[in-house]
């Protein structure tokens, strides 16, 4: 049960977007532009860097969330986020991403946890500047996102295929038409 | 020295923001409404939670930059952010207020980490479903700044006196008002 009342039965994030649309419209807006504005990184790679970092952190919510965002953008589906999830060492991502990764699960431990190192192999992968910042700043985030989840003890659903059936939505509006929907809804109730 | 080329010599967050101007918008909004926007916390209390976590987290620029904040808006200035970081337990601060910065050290530790007991204890001193809300979604909001300020490894000024010149604008005009000048500075020059 969360430990405040929401006011919905709204799992997740959802029921906190809920109780406090003044605060859920601008991280809405930062979900968006990270992980669906323009980059070179694909939006399937960048829900991986999202769901990887929610494992890291332990939250169900989240992790079931962009593990399904991530599978129903990236060709190998889920196959390869729980690859991902179970040794980063030997899933078959590009070693690309298998270096962005790494520097995602060091910002997961803490930011001094990054290492010079890390950095000089993401670059000779060929990361961009822009990516290794896309990359921290999605890994913060969901340190973020995953404490204000968990640290309100919202409820996880059981069933994947609740998340699933989000992930359409997500994939074919993104995150502020939820919001927008979800606004409009509340106004209709 | 910051592991990307950030094309500015700005300190912290003030780089990052100036190197991703579409993250640093939402980035800007978020601190908005946590820290300044209508609340039964006062803008010095907020600040002083953004100060405790950043110093749990030991980020050196974000701790300093708040901690100035906070300073500046409360009655007690520096001395009482100074004995809250020192040590909680005996820092002279309100029943309500020590209930809600030791959820926020929860918080910083993992969501997991807070406990009924600590819900409890914060609702006996009279704290409201809001100010539980807001107090963990600002530790958590400071472990996704504190990551992306440090992860990057952005450049933190010795001289206090440059935070607490910085204070000054943030207290007058806010996070958004000053965003929007590094923007139009950005745009002439």
């Amino acid at each position: 049960m969360p430990h405040i009342d929401l006011g919905s039965d709204a799992p997740g994030i959802r029921g906190l977007f809920a109780f406090r649309p003044e605060t859920a419209l601008p991280l809405n807006a930062l979900a968006e532009v990270l992980l669906r504005g323009d980059s070179t990184l694909s939006r399937g790679e960048r829900e991986l860097i999202a769901a990887y970092v929610s494992s890291l952190n332990e939250c169900r919510y989240c992790f079931s969330s962009h593990a399904a965002y991530a599978a129903a953008q990236l060709p190998e589906g889920m196959t390869l986020v729980e690859q991902v999830r179970t040794d980063l060492g030997s899933a078959p991502v590009t070693p690309k991403m298998r270096a962005l990764l790494r520097i995602a699960a060091s910002v997961q431990r803490g930011g001094r946890e990054v290492s010079e190192e890390q950095i000089v192999a993401a670059r000779a992968e060929d990361a961009t500047d822009l990516e290794i910042h896309d990359t921290v700043l999605i890994a913060a985030a969901f340190c973020m996102f995953n404490r204000y989840v968990d640290g309100l003890a919202t409820i996880a659903p059981d069933d994947p295929e609740s998340y699933a059936a989000r992930a359409k939505g997500i994939v074919a509006n993104g995150y502020l038409a939820l919001f927008a929907e979800m606004q409009a809804a509340a106004g209709r109730s």
